[in-house]
């Protein structure tokens, strides 16, 4: 199956990488965006045919390697 | 409003990224992970109260800044 994985800081924790866009899409003109934060996603192929199983997997390795649970939550969709 | 922008690569274009998540994944035990790819994501709020605007000025921050169109596709999705 395969599963996308959303990434993204928590609120509160500083993002300098938003900050960054912030200043760049007001430097080319576009007065109305705020808030704006980036994330990552991650999106991989799993070899469990079960949509709990995968899910499972998924968490499993949010959790180990590809987020940071401190400062980090993380969002996992099964796709078809 | 608020905008989710996806940007992913182009099946085709090299993911070193994506290939070194899948390194690691292996190196820990995951075993069935594959086709690891990864994107980013952005999440921002838009001044514009009306959907299509809102999608209008999203797609056109990723047209000029967000992504790289020959390399990355994007996703726009505006939420409530």
């Amino acid at each position: 199956m395969k599963a996308k994985i959303t990434i993204t800081l928590k609120n509160g924790v500083l993002d300098p990488q938003g900050k960054a866009i912030e200043g760049a899409l007001a430097g080319l003109g576009f007065a109305g965006a705020s808030d704006v934060r980036q994330g990552k996603v991650i999106e991989l192929k799993l070899e469990e045919n079960d949509e709990a199983a995968a899910r499972a997997k998924a968490e499993e390795m949010c959790k180990k390697l590809l987020a940071n649970p401190v400062m980090e939550n993380y969002q996992i969709e099964i796709l078809a």
